[in-house]
């Protein structure tokens, strides 16, 4: 293969050598003063990203922001000592500072994380940069129209993954030719051989039965990389997936090719032979060429929008997740809103979202892993995603979420047809355990609207809200209960009965070590007002408020809290009703009895100095079929189960007077 | 292609084009009665299916337990109504049940869930049927040696879930020619066409790519379909997928091949014109023929085992993920005993059982979802299967557990590395929201060991539970703290440091309207005993313990309680520590503070008439690189952050005095 076409030999190979051999040596001694990482695996890349980042990569390291940088992943995250070599190669990085590889402090983790400007993603849980690389490729090809280009370095046991899979299919479906995969096929994983070894034509024909460019090469031969990478730049219509044979711990002969030495660092003695035979320590720099042409400002930032959410008529039956959808759609007037969904659109409403700005809207098919993966690398773009398929199935992109996480990714993640509520469907299509899930993913926001308005006004304010949100919507259309002219800030709740409360006296919250007060009132005897409190969200709200009608006619007084934010949620509400009602609160919710909405209320409000009794309402044993109503009087979640917990309740507080 | 070898055609096919047509008239009757389903989803496969069951199925309907009986798996599991329909055919449901579809304590459910006693697996989140055939096809061909086919329907839109390529790879690496996958290739998914619509030959280069025999063909044309069966049966080596051209809806004219009617019913109108059009109602019965040859008994009852378990020196450090691979191997004697991994089985120590059991382990390489559902698979046929990676990437399965729980699957997971404790390797590879995700599955069992004692006792216990079982281990090695004699029972707690407690009276747990004992002591003053109890669990109980002794020193004496297990909880041993130590715990766990063991410890106290205050340590922010150590104290769940909290909790306790 020739090397043609316009690369532009600014460095001699010979050079870039010599390179790669001090970014083994780097790698090397970075993880030893670390004691921990991954040398080999690093060591066998080595040649393909010096080629990469002297010849071909376009990015400017004193201004990571320019939209017209090229995205360099490393899908392969353990390879973070090459990486860091790497930016001590460029001059990003002082030798020093490359010498705190995996110190507290440090930006230089164990796997690569956004603390480090250049880096656009966390990776490190293997089959998920590829995925998103998918999503900044997309953005560049088919939003921010600009000739960047997407590299991805893969690990040859990383692709046993399904989502690597799904990536292929989706890059050669949308003609990603500003995608360039780079799969370093070392043969060992971690604990021996992999599938295929380097059965590299094994690999050539699977990619190239999914529609993208293969390209096998040796690796370790610089001429081979460099023409490859420059063949990939000029294929039009597809992504290349370049396959090179690589050694693993190539350059340190007593190691090469050797399983058992993954994951490991050198002893002193080995670690010094190897910086011998490689050549020495050397301090040799490489200047990457930063892209030509102007960079366009954010998305964000292009253009002001206006946006007018839809509106609801009292009583009319809306669902929340056709408000989902309407609100999608005026949201997106905001040019850097854009939509994902797997293939279920017409049952999530992001069809909607589809129909009035198609050129915004991506088809993942059934594909959830690549759809989340896909809206996280949309938004290392400064788009706005969101990306929608049913509660049950985001448990499919459970570690895409929990790994956008780490990426401090701004995501949002809308799933319908949450909860038994669904009926006839049967249970694997209800989601009972979305809200434990998500809940529990590090600086997650979590919503359950009841009615049209509040979803309406909660999309609206997901779009501006940094890191994971997540919306759950219902199948069943129920009344609007909101007028159109209520706020719903993130983090409140709607407190819809309500009696008259007591003279304030700030409780205390106690919480890893610190006392936080949270505003309130003093326990009140309750006389005069609520004699229960019900904490609902979502369906049961609407359960809640039936109830709440027949406990009234009952004689008894009951308070409604719409605790349409999970996460973060209404303190201070919840500590009021607590207080107000005898220290008591009925919570119900469409959920497992497992850190759902009954599990989020108790955190709140255990760290207190008299946390309630919750008299909790939850499914419990596993639903089958049947009308939404018949399922969800059979798991003790509807308005007779609640009546039954509040007329508990309200005992239990009249005795105590 | 010429149906030949060994076909019985005790049915003509003409006689099974008209059963076919009833199958189409009876999902139609069913899912219109209904007002819910997938008719037409039933109707592309109907041809396929009949087939099938007519002349190749050997199945013995009134013996589900055979184990020489083939396992037909519908991975497109909304296609319920096709096999509810065939139920009626073969004479295994009357009429009148096929006419309960979907209502209210019927088995027969929205998606086929074991509730029917000829369904291995529940199904309806698509690519998951086909990967547990994998694992059913596994025990056939490795374990039971039986002739059992395994034949697994899939819907077209289906592979765009990459599952279902972690399948293609798998079941050829294992050469699974006892395993027919039969892709009704209909074109229309559920809000169009699919990526590929009627690209038969793309899924062809896709499948062969990938190491299977693939087979084109008409799916509506009965000799073509009986002849890939043939073909099927008689490929060695590899497994056979039969790409089916088949039509939406087909039989009904009128809505054949038309977008807008997946997952519909048809109106009274058009369902009469539909069934007149399939040559009206009809009656007949074809026989599946039964398996031949003796059926060996279930893998559990077949050899009694003796099972001795490793045992370890008080004191020494060992990692309790070390004593799982050590548990494994001694319950391994078991011959029902099955391992999987995910490639990392030399840091899981899964790699100690494929050493000592080569025979029943099975490398899954890093294809979580795979491993899962192979593991779901191999339980179907009564093996007691442990599947075990790092414990961040169980949530790459989270959708298969999901519905293991749902197909009632015994099934148990470990997931090591847990937790910030792992340290230098960063966030990436820290579970820290797995406890709440594995407490959130319906009729869980999570557990998380301190010691390498307790790990062994838990293994072997988990060999007999049923459900779904998870054991989290730990990356360090921390001293031993039990002595070998001591038992573990799942549900249960260790109280390590323990004051005198008070007098009996049991209190009460409210849960969805009803009250429950459990058992305990009185609130005492707790002047003669402990003045704080420490609940912990797996490495936080090493700091709960060195806490302890630093408190004692101060003059606070405290309770440590080590909670192994989390679902169940022992809320008996948890009751009686807050009524000792003040109504108050500290709660340390190394996790997010959201669903985890504080979490657990709540629900499993909120519904008490006095809740206890929680004083909760937990991972609160995204946790860097560092050592362990430094981690964890920056986590604030280390000894010093214990201490804190505790002091706190011994001074409230003592200003009420």
């Amino acid at each position: 293969m020739a090397a043609t076409g316009r690369v532009e030999a600014r460095v001699d190979l010979e050079t870039l050598h010599d390179v790669a051999q001090q970014i083994r040596v780097d790698g090397i001694r970075a993880s030893s003063k670390a004691g921990s990482g991954h040398p080999t695996s690093s060591m066998s890349a080595a040649d393909l990203i010096t080629v990469l980042a002297a010849r071909h990569l376009r990015y400017d390291f004193a201004h990571p922001e320019l939209s017209t940088n090229d995205h360099l992943i490393f899908s392969k995250g353990h390879a973070s000592p090459l990486l860091y070599a790497l930016y001590k190669a460029v001059g990003a990085i002082t030798d020093t500072e490359l010498m705190t590889y995996r110190t507290l402090g440090s930006r230089l983790e164990g796997h690569p994380t956004p603390a480090i400007p250049w880096v656009d993603v966390a990776t490190g849980s293997l089959g998920q940069g590829l995925p998103i690389g998918v999503g900044v490729a997309l953005a560049g090809k088919y939003l921010d129209h600009l000739p960047y280009r997407v590299w991805v370095l893969c690990g040859d046991s990383e692709l046993a993954e399904g989502s690597c899979w799904e990536v292929f299919d989706k890059a050669a479906h949308y003609g990603l030719d500003n995608l360039t995969v780079i799969v370093d096929v070392n043969r060992l994983g971690q604990r021996g051989e992999t599938e295929f070894g380097w059965n590299l034509e094994a690999y050539r024909r699977r990619v190239e039965a999914f529609g993208c460019r293969a390209l096998v090469i040796d690796g370790h031969n610089l001429e081979e990389i460099d023409a490859a990478y420059v063949d990939a730049a000029e294929t039009g219509g597809r992504p290349t997936v370049i396959l090179a044979r690589t050694i693993k711990g190539k350059g340190f002969s007593e190691i090469e090719n050797l399983n058992g030495w993954h994951g490991k660092t050198l002893p002193p003695d080995m670690e010094a032979r190897a910086i011998a035979e490689l050549g020495g320590e050397r301090d040799l720099t490489i200047r990457v060429r930063p892209p030509e042409g102007k960079a366009p400002a954010a998305p964000g930032s292009r253009v002001p929008s206006e946006v007018t959410l839809p509106t609801y008529a009292l009583g009319d039956k809306v669902a929340t997740r056709k408000a989902y959808g309407d609100a999608l759609v005026a949201v997106g007037n905001r040019p850097e809103i854009v939509a994902l969904d797997g293939e279920v659109g017409n049952s999530t409403y992001a069809e909607e979202f589809a129909a009035a700005h198609p050129d915004r809207f991506f088809e993942m098919f059934i594909a959830e892993m690549q759809m989340v993966s896909a809206a996280v690398g949309l938004q290392v773009r400064g788009y706005v995603p969101f990306a929608s398929t049913f509660a049950a199935f985001t448990s499919r992109a459970y570690d895409f979420v929990r790994m956008a996480a780490i990426s401090q990714a701004n995501l949002r993640l809308c799933g319908s047809h949450a909860g038994c509520e669904i009926g006839a469907d049967g249970p694997s299509q209800m989601a009972l355990e979305d809200l434990a899930a998500m809940r529990a993913v590090q600086g997650s926001t979590v919503l359950y609207p009841s009615d049209a308005v509040s979803a309406a006004k909660l999309v609206a304010e997901m779009a501006d809200r940094p890191g994971i949100s997540y919306i759950r919507t219902t199948r069943g259309a129920y009344p609007v209960i909101y007028d159109n002219s209520e706020d719903f800030p993130i983090g409140g709740a709607k407190v819809l009965h309500r009696g008259e409360p007591g003279q304030a006296a700030p409780p205390v919250i106690y919480a890893n070590g610190e006392e936080f007060p949270v505003g309130g009132a003093t326990p009140a005897r309750g006389d005069d007002g609520d004699r229960v409190a019900i904490v609902a969200a979502g369906v049961t709200v609407h359960h809640a408020l039936a109830a709440a009608e027949r406990l009234a006619a009952e004689g008894i007084r009951a308070r409604v809290i719409d605790c349409y934010s999970l996460k973060p949620i209404a303190v201070e509400v919840l500590a009021e009703a607590a207080r107000d009602c005898g220290n008591t609160l009925v919570v119900v919710e469409d959920h497992y009895p497992e850190g759902g909405l009954g599990g989020a209320v108790m955190e709140a409000l255990a760290g207190g100095e008299h946390p309630p009794r919750i008299l909790h309402l939850a499914v419990r044993d596993l639903p089958g079929s049947g009308t939404s109503a018949e399922v969800m009087a059979a798991a003790g979640i509807d308005t007779e189960a609640i009546v039954r917990a509040a007329r508990h309740a309200a005992q239990t507080f009249q005795g105590g007077q």
